[in-house]
């Protein structure tokens, strides 16, 4: 049966049963009425307006998101940060020597400033202690463990409620909107993918990350796959496009982070024809979460500032953009992706 | 309104009108009824099949399919060798020291024997020359204006008309049942993804293979993604599973290939908890296509047949199984996906 044979009064009551999404009165109820949620849903309408010039296809559709400080919190240090001091502390036992041997010792004294005072090659030491030498699955384990229980020890809040409700609302006004949304983050991929589908709603294959090199092996006759204490990618800075390039072979049409490792994503998004939209999430509510920019090691936004200045870009401004920060702060319990 | 407020009458109506997928009386109309077709059908149906112990969630549906001689033809050379062949002739008047330099002047003799016995140093320096050099945008169309005109030297056809019209049913098929289906192949990956969607309905997202080093640049002013002539990843034997779990971050469920190369894909998709399937193409049609499996150096399926044989995975036998083998013997021109 074709639709043509229906009764014509029965033809709008079909379609709107079966439209995929059905539009709620207002897609970004935590954002203030202003420029920035002005900007973003003029382009959604734009790129999503049949018929138009800058109709853009669902399948180019590609929207790609930073993740710390863009989509949850980075202060006063990133979350795999925190993952691996809480690693660091759970592994001593098995490690009597870490008890005199540096940057371990420091960690272990909660002396985090002086483990870090040894710079790139104690921070790849301990990143490389803490993530390698496990196979995949069990990675997937430790990281879904710890991400369920560990809480930030200045808001007393799992991390995985840190998470900024403004933007779960844009990624789901995006996915309704046909839009495929990815992850591109300078934290490791297999940080991530154990969590990102039940926290953002964005499943494992959409996660782009840093990784260290994995290799198969049979053992005992089963095939597993073992992380190696070697980078494989970083995928922060001029590492982004790269990313997007490798993994999706598609440029994005839209691009939002927060600081200038992702200036170069936003860059390579907004060079190509057609509609484009770049978003710099600014941190300026030092009350309601932190402040910063221009300062600083996590998350410096110093040239990406000048430059969404200079090419137009929207920057959010924390303070007043967003209603509130955190799912929490909706009444709603823990937000989860509706898809 | 929600469907409960319609008429009892109405709901098998609307139902039926907003099904994703109508399934046609036979999706495999190419494949001869027997125990291959019969175990693909089997195992759909199986995972489908809500309420039941198999059941597996469509998120979780991930089939992988290798590329060459697995979808398209890969004899007597693989298509990108032929690519690689064509551009040394197309570039060469801009090297005339090619006219002596090995193993560009046995290409340029037509003597490719002789070219390739330089080994892997050869492959590799005559891969890097045609391969690397230009940004990703400039690769993208030479790889497009070549597959669009270049014909295979036996059988007169363009390589795209040389895929299995079996394999895109089967595809297809997959697709219809809310699998996501993913290439996941040797050849490089970006000498894929500029046909992939069109030939076989498989976006270039969804498309994993082997890469060189790409870098970010800004020339003047503009950004562009350079190709290096280094080998970043090779997407073969061991390199399947580990570029799997990079790319896409779950086991399949599915594997589909047909040599050796394929084999640690098909250990590691088996390898799985709840239902999985593994399927050789098995290459017995000397007639309509080639016959090869346990000799050669392109597509040899030994130890793979061996391990096929013991495991109860599903061989393909090409010849027995398959009606036709071109989408043109079908009696429709080229065949594109419906998506």
């Amino acid at each position: 049966m074709r639709i043509s044979t229906l009764t014509p009064r029965l033809v709008p009551l079909v379609a709107l049963l079966c439209a995929a999404a059905v539009h709620a009165a207002d897609p970004l109820p935590s954002w203030n009425d202003g420029p920035s949620k002005q900007s973003i849903v003029r382009f959604v309408e734009q790129v999503t307006a049949k018929g138009s010039a800058s109709f853009v296809p669902p399948a180019e559709r590609v929207a790609t998101f930073d993740n710390d400080g863009t989509l949850w919190g980075e202060q006063p240090m990133y979350v795999q940060g925190f993952f691996i001091n809480d690693r660091i502390k759970a592994l001593a036992p098995q490690h009597p020597e870490w008890q005199t041997q540096e940057p371990f010792a420091s960690v272990l004294k909660g002396d985090l400033k002086s483990a870090l005072s040894g710079g790139a090659h104690a921070v790849v030491e301990m990143a490389m202690t803490t993530h390698a030498g496990m196979t995949t699955v069990e990675f997937d384990k430790i990281v879904t463990d710890w991400i369920t229980t560990a809480k930030h020890p200045q808001t007393g809040r799992l991390y995985t409620e840190m998470v900024y409700q403004p933007m779960l609302e844009l990624i789901n006004y995006l996915k309704d909107n046909a839009f495929k949304v990815y992850i591109v983050s300078g934290g490791g991929v297999e940080f991530m993918r154990p969590w990102t589908e039940r926290v953002y709603g964005i499943p494992p294959e959409h996660v782009i990350g840093s990784s260290i090199v994995t290799k198969f092996d049979l053992r005992d006759g089963k095939p597993v796959l073992t992380r190696l204490p070697k980078v494989d990618f970083i995928d922060d800075g001029p590492g982004k496009p790269v990313g997007i390039q490798m993994r999706i072979g598609r440029r994005p049409i839209a691009a939002f982070g927060n600081s200038d490792g992702d200036l170069q994503m936003l860059e390579w998004t907004a060079a190509g024809a057609g509609p484009r939209f770049c978003l710099y999430v600014h941190h300026t509510d030092a009350a309601r979460e932190w402040a910063y920019d221009r300062e600083g090691s996590i998350g410096r936004l110093d040239q990406g500032l000048d430059e969404a200045k200079a090419k137009g870009w929207t920057v959010v401004d924390m303070k007043q953009d967003w209603k509130v920060i955190y799912p929490a702060q909706t009444g709603a319990s823990q937000a989860t992706s509706k898809y």
